[in-house]
């Protein structure tokens, strides 16, 4: 008999489930429109019927261990619900973890989405070798986390991981956290949006325009399209995300020396467009970088990678979360969680 | 029998050297001039051969556990060496370790000057009621060291703790490090005295100009008491240096969420003059810092505060590493050191 966890990645727009083994083999995996206006109940109603559906598929070979549910937002840990999430509008303080149990009848583990996607790629990904590793998602916002000792890292209040408002401009664009010149602001998906508008109302780049009048859709998207088409506005754009995710990653590096910074979400995708710009401002500001480059060929610092898992990084780490569960003595499902 | 172990706090200035029982209790406390231009081997026969003296003296109540080795710069840690040091030329790849444990017979724990001051204050100072927290120097540059689950946090190539070459203002004052507007380039003693050697040059206050005038001894100190007569431009740089130790706070803070942030080095000393500068950028900049600012009188966040040890926290925190070291099953004295 084998044991088996389910992650459940819980996204503004995306639904994720996977049935995992305890070696990392996926033997379901599940991908639906989120639909989360129709409310936490509904929602956990039907993830719980689709989990209970995998557990019952594989009962033959495999004990279901506990789910994990990743979600974007702020958690209140102890209550095991939402604080506060922008892309889940009504899903604070809904008690999620209690009601998924008391539905699966198996230990539940509530964690946020960017630390759910670390922890992924500590278990499956990119940190396979590390046990401590920094993972930013570039998407409509900018997120993080980090895995520290192998487990993510909560910080004491819940609420680590908020790279994406690093300042990188002090003087820069203002950012809704009250800040200004977030990275948020330059490196995800909406920021390279803006700034491709701004090019476009500023007459500096015909592509883009074409691109920008065309329809609603505009998105980081198109950007990346003409950047690959040789635009210089739509190229300088990248530059300059990459210029602040270098920043970011240099104070990053430079304070912490992990072996590993993992870079997710879907700008991840435009790797090319920004990565010599990001190594480069990378380099000149970080002296931990830079004792760390390959020597003689061995390299023996830090690693900057693109995600291996992409988009499944956050469910797979969902998964791995009942894992981690220390088990008592007398083997109570629901006992040591932290 | 009480255990005891000896802290070595070796600056580029001062030597400190104190004898440190289990609970903390000074019994011997030494503060001298270093004079390190005489060379590792001299310096390390004198500092063993005082160890020793301490050791003795205590001889009939307490057994010398180990002792701790605090320096500057950065450390070959297997090597139990420096790698470079500024404030100790000549000092790299001399085996430190491998010659104290050879002189004194007990075991040696080298470790680099900020992580020393960090454990100092998590044992002894503002963070005995934390396991993770991050110390701050402001000495002649900007150091610092992280405690995480009670222990120094090294980081894969042992180099984290730069937290002096975070870049608080991308294209500030350029930095020996090789980049700009690190916050060591507004935050440390030297960065006083140029800021304030800058003011004099563009006849900004007649105050500074008479003490700059006055000899070449001029410092961050004469500036400080500068201030502290009202003078408006050496008020300002203050205001400068604590505006960018806001912005260092703000993004290690959103990163990592630690629940104690240690203020120290010389530069503390004119915490007064900084400090409302630095918390007004801080609370502007950092979400997870505003969320843990004191609730209906309930702090449930985020502590900034000066050192709480002063100038002892590193040779406090140095006699505390031996006494981490893990005893093997048959207390071998030197196994279990990593």
């Amino acid at each position: 008999m084998h044991d088996l966890a389910i992650g459940v990645d819980l996204g503004g727009t995306n639904l994720r489930i996977a049935a995992v083994d305890e070696e990392g083999n996926q033997l379901e995996n599940l991908r639906t429109a989120a639909l989360v206006d129709r409310g936490p109940d509904q929602i956990l109603k039907e993830v719980s019927s689709a989990v209970h559906g995998m557990a019952a598929r594989f009962r033959a070979t495999h004990r279901l261990r506990g789910a994990g549910l990743g979600v974007p937002g702020i958690l209140d840990r102890e209550g095991g619900a939402i604080e506060s999430a922008g892309n889940l509008p009504g899903w604070s303080h809904y008690p999620l973890r209690q009601q998924m149990e008391r539905w699966l009848n198996v230990p539940v583990v509530l964690e946020n989405d960017a630390n759910c996607a670390a922890l992924g790629e500590k278990w499956l990904g990119a940190g396979q070798s590390v046990e401590d590793l920094c993972m930013i998602t570039l998407g409509t916002g900018v997120g993080g986390g980090f895995v520290v000792n192998g487990r993510p890292w909560h910080g004491v209040t819940g609420m680590a991981g908020e790279i994406g408002h690093m300042t990188v401009v002090p003087d820069g664009s203002p950012c809704a956290c009250g800040s200004r010149g977030c990275l948020e602001q330059y490196a995800s998906a909406s920021a390279i949006r803006r700034m491709a508008l701004t090019a476009v109302a500023q007459g500096e780049s015909a592509a883009l325009a074409a691109v920008a009048h065309s329809g609603p859709r505009f998105s980081a998207r198109a950007v990346f399209e003409c950047a690959q088409r040789g635009d210089a506005a739509s190229l300088h754009i990248f530059a300059r995300a990459g210029k602040a995710l270098g920043i970011a990653l240099a104070n990053l590096i430079n304070a912490l020396n992990l072996p590993l910074y993992v870079i997710g979400g879907a700008v991840a995708n435009a790797w090319e467009m920004f990565q010599s710009a990001m190594l480069e401002e990378l380099s000149s500001r970080s002296i931990v970088f830079r004792a760390g480059e390959p020597l003689q060929g061995q390299h023996r610092g830090t690693i900057i990678t693109p995600t291996l898992l992409g988009g499944n990084a956050g469910v797979l780490g969902a998964a791995r979360l009942p894992m981690l569960l220390e088990r008592s003595t007398n083997d109570c499902p629901v006992a040591g969680r932290s």
